[in-house]
């Protein structure tokens, strides 16, 4: 899919052209995909003498805070003037959370994005969702815009790609990804220090909480159904958080066996929040539906307001009616 | 690393083009780099209408039994005789196990394999220990050999690159070896299919055993040291083997706080073998010379004759001398 000069670059360059002050902001709950494009575009865009903001609109996951320049993703206050605003990784505007004012200060937006939902909000928009991720939209938009990529910009770049693409193995990982990586690589970034600190760093509370959630693993209808729970008393005891266990509900997913993939998450005494992934055939988008969720086919989600035991019961029974 | 045609090409070729009858064969415990880069030549050779024999000389992991071509590793009488053997990402010829007689009635050794530690064993040597995977090796000598890369051959060497870098993760990942990965994924393989087969789908049984071993983890020295262990009655529990644990070393190993790992594998009740990983500055081959083991700096093996809870103590005790 690489990017052609189209009418959007030339219109992005000439608004780069002209600013002076450019504010980068991208969604919330950040991940590796959103920290490292925003600092990719927001490096390069320093290196030709912008002043660039780059808005903090979340605390950064632990595992990102190595990346070079992050201490520049900040808070400003809310009067700063700027004169163009770059939303990155953002499908619509309410992925920008309490910050959503901001676009009512922007003079003129760009919408640089990946999410096949993308609703083209933007003055400019660079929507391509063949791109593995954000970062690969970035990388390709310095190439057309003539902006060098430094070690720096491309370690940002990198970690928006490894992470997004699941390190090359989701199906978003085209030819075209590689072939950036492969680009990237040659900058000389420290690929051993990324592994380690993306991949390979776990929090010692995780762990535990991980190993604890494991244990409480049930299976039914001929192990086609997996379930794990996560109750308050578990993250008291581990004195860790939910997000500390993502990826949890993919792991048990991806037993042999399992059709459908189930997490609860006590988040009070009387309130569930489920997690449902499904492997082949099950639609759980129809299962979330009947407890007032949503999503897509092989991953969504609900909140089931009882109990944990009632609400696992409610769902282990409801989940039978799609499992063959 | 790009391969230029060398002596050793040409002479491979000539060989090639010599031999109505090739042998080819890779160590023994097969992984995703020996049985991907096997059958990912065997069928180019095949292409050239060679007889090939793929010899078999382990049971082949089950993830890897949906490679294309896989059916056509097999066991051959020892009186088979070959006009040209081909021995693949074996570093030297102990490697092969209880096959390594059939040196002895190999006219020719063509001996491909890209660890440091190789001993040059063949007639003709093609090693490069830059390249992160033999698979690597082979895609360079087929495009040298100017033979035609099909997706079936492209879904083998993928999976020999993929899994020999740990996804693009480790540090052998070169800019070359994404240059390949994108040649490779141009052949419209399925990534989807070689994600979930090799990545994907864990055995019941294993994940059961994981989650046991996960329960044994103890930690010493302010968190420094992770040991886990698994028994015999484990095993058997879960009607699993050890190598339905292979990784879970590197698993506790990546906790933050976490030094050394050290994993317990009871073989016997007083013979039990003992695998070390260190992460930054702890020598775990000296560790393990202590009990007449050996191996590499951050990864190291050795067995102690006494029961599993002695030979915890030992360890424990010896490992604490080199913690800081």
């Amino acid at each position: 899919m690489r990017m052609k000069i189209g009418d959007e670059i030339i219109k992005l360059k000439q608004k780069i052209d002209e600013a002076k002050y450019i504010c980068l902001v991208s969604h919330i709950h950040p991940d590796g995909d959103s920290i490292g494009s925003l600092l990719g575009l927001g490096l390069a865009l320093e290196s030709i003498n912008k002043k660039v903001a780059m808005l903090k609109i979340d605390d950064i996951p632990y595992k990102y805070r190595f990346l070079p320049g992050i201490s520049k993703i900040k808070s400003y206050g809310e009067n700063e003037k700027f004169d163009l605003l770059i939303i990155l990784d953002c499908s619509d505007l309410d992925r920008l959370g309490s910050f959503k004012y901001i676009i009512d200060k922007a003079k003129y937006i760009v919408n640089i994005d990946h999410h096949i939902s993308n609703t083209n909000y933007g003055d400019i928009n660079i929507i391509n969702h063949e791109a593995s991720a954000t970062g690969e939209l970035v990388y390709n938009i310095l190439k057309c815009l003539n902006l060098y990529i430094d070690k720096e910009i491309a370690t940002c770049l990198y970690v928006a790609i490894a992470t997004d693409t699941g390190s090359f193995r989701y199906d978003n990982t085209h030819s075209e990804t590689h072939y950036i990586a492969s680009k990237l690589l040659e900058k000389q970034i420290d690929l051993k220090r990324i592994t380690f600190e993306v991949f390979q760093n776990k929090k010692l509370a995780s762990t535990k909480l991980f190993i604890e959630a494991l244990n409480t693993l049930n299976l039914y209808y001929d192990d086609k159904l997996a379930v794990v729970q996560v109750t308050q008393q578990m993250l008291k005891r581990n004195n860790a958080e939910f997000n500390d266990i993502d990826g949890i509900v993919e792991y048990i997913r991806d037993i042999e066996t399992v059709e459908v993939a189930c997490i609860l998450k006590e988040i009070e005494k009387n309130e569930v929040k489920v997690g449902l992934r499904s492997k082949r055939y099950v639609n759980v988008a129809d299962i979330a539906k009947v407890f007032q969720g949503g999503g897509h086919i092989r991953a969504s989600g609900c909140t089931i307001y009882s109990n944990i035991t009632e609400a696992k019961e409610l769902l282990v029974k409801e989940i039978g009616f799609y499992i063959r």
